[in-house]
């Protein structure tokens, strides 16, 4: 089952618009517009519709306006020909696919992503998805687009703040895949575009790479992709912090508990923390983030977790060495213990 | 690709709530608790969601609501293992199976039709719809239930007025089809319930041969289920006419235009029309329904028909013989000629 794997196409400019044909609706970020030479070739679309980016998007609550309008922008166009092109960040794409999959029963999908952290992580792998009652994800189809772009200079437009989300997400997919792309992103990588647009043909490469073997997430192999997730979206929550960075300490987290429970030995642990690249990961216990007097808070946060395999236990993601990263089932109370014993060291 | 074809389980009674396992949610039409039998049975599944049938039920506007609710009765439920189980015609079929094609990005599903028309149609084949804006079926989905339960005494409880509704089905694939299955139907088809049981095997059987043949209704061939379909869903909107009524007018008026165009010559017409099963289809002309007057009204109805392929011309689904009708492109104002025509004879 390869239908999850979007054919991948990496160009310096955005597409010209005939390459679509006359039947494409343009759904897109109008944020974009603020730069003239994006907002000229939106301005050339004459089926579009402009959203906001950001989880309000992504409301059921708000989707039933969006779809009458969506439906009238595209009403003379053929639903067997047509091809709804989604441009923007994680949110727009999530929101944009949905739409692709359900209108007229699903048409055709091609996305641009505008993000770094959409180029490598959301725009793959075929999710689509709108939240229910302010919860993330809850509805949503798989649905492959049927080509995604890869925009060197739309990508690099981003302010270098974004970088740094990005650089986590390629952290992760590097020291899951090991071998010569965790060489190589070891001892270069660190968060500005020009070398995220370096290694973001690899990081995509392994994300399918684990994709693949569990499309569908049936096997729960696909539960790698989560490795520094489970307590990155805790922090995320509780210090409203930007996703990347609560990856980044997320790792950083995971990486320290798999050395507390031997499965990464000291000799490959000195190995992976003295890696250029890993100058640039944060500890959540050095910042100061674990705190055990928010431990009830975290307990709650960690059982809304989509990895919980009961009301006791999640699906936690350690590191033997860079290759050799593996799912096992923790209790939340073995999490919060270590919580409290990171944030004890720091403390020393 | 034959994933479009869920198994069917005939059986006499409901299947026992045990047999889905305990991650079950059903989605059943309301209507269905006046059967005291029916009612006990729904009353032991402990995550239910009752929903009142009906067009309004599939309207998107009214989803965020429906969909919160749902989330909250599955809540506890493991989305891996769920299924969603829905009981019910036509309206909530389309919902539940929809609902259950996003809901966590798809989980398992299970149909119990509890109508004629969707156990003989709407609940095979796969698709799930919402409408938009008063407008039907304009967003869903392609999701086949795994299993489709038809069963004997759930149908048979219904009023004898509802096998006028699936006769028009039933006499309409046994058309498509021919062989054994039209000689038999052509001999002893009535609609009345014991009969509708009696067919309802090789019915279903006849729209899947067609369905295989298009699953996602790319190539068009799927189209000859539209059979009487294009003048009955205007006659449908223009009389508000039940739709098999509806259908069945439309069956009468594309045969009868089959003889005009000579597609149906004279001796197999008189084979057709003398049929036994055949002294049930109604004259749209006979019954006055084809009235020039109404012409504008009836062109711009056929212009919103999904099976326009032109701003002039749609698919239209003519006889030659049982087993031998086929689809042809026909003008809007061609159609209006033959209801003039159909409409002058049945007043001379």
């Amino acid at each position: 089952l390869k239908k999850n794997r979007s054919p991948l196409i990496f160009s310096t400019q955005l597409p010209s618009r005939r390459s679509f044909g006359a039947e494409t609706l343009l759904i897109y970020d109008q944020f974009l517009e603020s730069s003239p030479a994006v907002a000229k070739w939106i301005a050339g679309f004459p089926h579009k519709y402009g959203v906001t980016s950001g989880e309000d998007l992504k409301s059921v609550e708000s989707f039933p306006a969006h779809i009458r309008k969506i439906m009238s922008v595209g009403e003379s166009l053929s639903s067997r020909q047509m091809i709804i092109v989604v441009l923007g960040g994680g949110s727009v794409g999530d929101f944009g696919s949905f739409v692709a999959s359900i209108f007229k029963r699903g048409v055709r999908l091609v996305q641009i992503p505008s993000t770094w952290l959409a180029a490598i992580d959301s725009a793959h792998g075929g999710k689509t998805a709108l939240n229910v009652g302010g919860v993330k994800n809850q509805i949503g189809t798989f649905y492959p687009a049927e080509k995604i772009y890869l925009v060197k200079n739309l990508l690099l437009s981003q302010p270098n703040i974004r970088a740094q989300d990005a650089f986590s997400e390629i952290y992760k997919v590097a020291l899951l895949q090991g071998g010569a792309f965790w060489q190589s992103f070891a001892k270069g990588g660190r968060p500005d575009g020009a070398i995220l647009w370096k290694f973001l043909k690899p990081a995509i490469a392994a994300k399918y790479k684990v994709v693949d073997r569990d499309p569908l997430e049936k096997t729960g192999h696909r539960h790698l992709l989560n490795f520094g997730h489970s307590l990155g979206h805790v922090l995320e929550s509780l210090h409203q912090l930007p996703h990347g960075t609560a990856i980044n300490y997320g790792l950083e987290f995971a990486l320290v508990w798999s050395q507390t429970k031997k499965f990464l030995k000291p000799a490959m642990a000195k190995k992976i923390f003295s890696a250029p690249a890993s100058q640039y990961l944060l500890s959540p216990g050095g910042a100061g983030l674990l705190n055990s007097s928010n431990a009830a808070k975290m307990k709650s946060l960690l059982e809304g977790d989509k990895k919980k395999v009961s009301s006791q236990k999640m699906r936690f993601i350690f590191c033997r060495a860079p290759g050799k990263c593996f799912i096992q089932e923790v209790t939340f109370s073995e999490i919060l213990a270590e919580v409290s014993r990171q944030s004890s060291i720091a403390h020393d």
